[in-house]
């Protein structure tokens, strides 16, 4: 649904609750998608959002639940009686209700497992051991899978036994009698084979699976390579213990992009874009602003330092800007390339050498590009070809140290394990720029003879 | 399969190419996924490529070039024989085979296209009318649909007719007499409804689907919205032309994220993370320096214009680094939150005004605080209250406006249909830059009396 439109009937319903006329409101809701009320409700006054979501069903709520935003959830959650929290968890999906359990207080959470079904209390309380940012922390519980002595109108028996419990269906899973993972059949196979056969016979063997404590970003990269619907998550001994399907593989390639993309501009992940306070999205930056502060602290130092060729040519100042940029981008447009195509499995790490070599090699190109461009912009307004080569020399030095630094820097982060993305950030970009400027007075002072 | 089995594999194939042992080669890849041949030919030398390429299977060879690399296919397509490459196109997805053929030099393009099979050519020159950006350009003519009237049975027949050419079947389409969509089928509802159940008794009806020109990003967004496998495309009339499988739109999702981030670094969004032609690569990025280097000169001259306010007080050199990194770091900030908020459709354009002002809000309240550390930094070590407080007010300043810039410049160009992803790049940190230290010399020229 268009935005204008969710935004629209959030006004129509905001209207309707305060004429409290709840049965249009329940009529309204009724045909739209779980996802499309959780922006409905996203787009109503806070008081409202607690007085729609008390109105929809068990089930839909269970979804809608899932696709709230963190502030939204709040509101609704904070008043909910613990039985229709019970309620609504017992509908959600194994992997859905441990991220609410997770997300809840120690003690409701406590009494919520208390409550629920036994078996998915098992199910969540199994799962919430698993860190949120591997294979186990996103597979959900439920899948279908039968023994493989079984036969095809059996597996189908057992798809319908499941098709309440697990919502979207691809494969059916096939294992031993130990439960070890030996197969898997596409529905389309299973459609188009005789229900007399063996699924032994009709099963795919060669099956991609992860084990739990896979990083996500690895399983969405596996996920991506082959092209997979949904991965099965096998334990110790190869049993299979879980899914992840498609989904979750978008929302974590989707994830991981928006981490890497605010670590390199200085936001440490925990910022939402819907985030609503600013105190909270203060304490998010405020960390890098301050790495980027000492770092530009020293660089005044190392001025102060070069005080006496400054004062002497004051017009090595008017170039600071200048060198400090240029370093500045050329560093950023190295470690960008290095971490994405890490990040993405593009570069290859037998292939890292020949790619930092291509980087500097790059920044050599461009140096002189821009150090031949700044030379005679020096030599005309300035009137000193000297000084030009001077500023010519120090912008390639520094180019070229600043794509090096860049390129080599999240490599090495990422050999202790450390995510390279914070290397993109204020910390490459500061210590760059002094770096830079040492290189540049360095010069100033030694040729200042000759200037 | 990890990356060090596949460079091993790699080096025996080479060795084993050395030897022209073609059966023992033929068995070693004979058991290796599509993706996983592509890397390994990717791993091999050049002259080694062509050589592995020519020993598989037609179906496999079209599977792998869809999954090469560009430099890896162009070594492997220089010497193909057309009636080789007629028979892999042949084999291939529309969708990948439309790409495929876009790619190739216009006579042999038109070559191939004329020895394919009609269908095949037919599926492919529809397909390249649409813009490679949209779903008509992503989405591929092999869907399985039926008509409304038939029988659940029937269904299943058109199925297995269409097993062979339409490899992942999530969905049988429904459509009317004249082709519309009007609802589809699961697999697992098919498999669970009676063979002699009417298509219509058992369809959904409430079916997402998307026009042929709508862009890649607002289906990406879409299909992560509502959780779908796959989308169906319809064009004039809502007759059903094609379909789009998760496997492109987590392809989309990544491609937008890392052209986002690319642009952010002010790299234009051509750069293949695997490009090997270090002179194209500064192509790709020398013009956003260019950008930068013109805007840094505007910045000389400024600081040439106050010049004689920095001989009288020189300590106003040591701060320019700081003023302008502290402006810059603030600025990425927000603008990286705008733009990628808006790209992943996670900031509403009804509450972009409310999140630009939290924007300001932020910046202020970091500026406040990183001005009162300045302001305490600068009055100990220069001994001098009163510049301290310049230069705290001036990075108060010029932080605010570098946030409000940020956020506020990529509103105003997708307002204008243009990426927003381009104003986090060096565009917007130069004119920071520039605007910033107007401000500071401003203030320090204004209230040089005092100092």
């Amino acid at each position: 649904m268009e935005e204008k439109d969710l935004k629209e009937i959030s006004e129509n319903i905001s209207y309707l609750i305060d004429s409290e006329n709840d049965a249009l409101i329940r009529n309204i809701v009724y045909d739209i998608h779980p996802a499309d009320i959780a922006d409905i409700i996203h787009y109503l006054r806070e008081q409202d959002r607690d007085y729609l979501f008390k109105l929809l069903e068990v089930d839909v709520a269970s979804d809608v639940l899932s696709e709230l935003d963190d502030v939204s959830r709040n509101d609704v959650l904070e008043d909910m009686d613990s039985v229709r929290l019970t309620e609504i968890i017992d509908e959600m999906d194994s992997d859905d209700a441990t991220d609410l359990v997770s997300d809840l207080p120690q003690d409701i959470a406590d009494k919520v497992l208390s409550q629920i079904d036994l078996q998915d209390s098992e199910e969540v309380k199994e799962l919430l051991v698993h860190d949120e940012e591997t294979a186990g922390g996103i597979m959900a519980k439920e899948f279908v899978s039968i023994n493989m002595n079984s036969t095809v109108d059996e597996a189908i028996q057992e798809i319908r036994r499941k098709s309440e419990e697990v919502e979207d269906i691809f494969y059916v899973y096939v294992v031993d009698d130990e439960g070890r993972l030996v197969g898997n059949i596409p529905l389309k196979n299973l459609i188009l084979s005789k229900p007399s056969n063996k699924v032994s016979q009709v099963m795919e063997t060669n099956v991609v699976s992860v084990k739990p404590d896979v990083d996500q970003e690895e399983v969405a990269n596996i996920s991506k390579r082959y092209d997979l619907v949904s991965i099965p998550v096998t334990g110790d001994d190869d049993v299979l213990i879980g899914r992840i399907t498609f989904d979750d593989v978008v929302d974590v390639i989707e994830e991981e992009a928006s981490e890497d993309i605010q670590r390199m501009a200085g936001i440490s992940d925990e910022e939402e874009f819907r985030e609503t306070s600013a105190f909270r999205i203060m304490r998010v930056r405020l960390p890098w602003l301050l790495v980027g502060f000492v770092g530009q602290i020293v660089a005044a130092f190392i001025l102060q330092h070069f005080e006496a060729s400054m004062k002497q040519i004051i017009a090595a100042a008017f170039f600071i800007p200048i060198i400090m940029a240029m370093g500045g981008n050329s560093g950023i447009q190295s470690s960008t390339i290095m971490v994405r195509g890490m990040a993405t499995g593009e570069i290859s790490i037998y292939r890292i050498g020949r790619r930092v070599l291509r980087e500097v090699l790059v920044s050599l190109m461009n140096g002189v590009v821009c150090g031949a461009l700044i030379l005679v912009v020096v030599a005309v307004w300035l009137d000193s070809l000297n000084f030009g080569i001077i500023i010519a020399v120090a912008m390639l030095a520094v180019m070229v140290n600043a794509s090096l630094s860049g390129a080599v820097i999240p490599v090495i982060l990422r050999r202790f394990d450390i995510d390279p993305a914070i290397a993109t950030g204020p910390f490459i970009t500061t210590s760059n720029d002094v770096v830079g400027l040492l290189i540049y007075f360095f010069l100033i002072t030694t040729f200042l003879p000759w200037l």
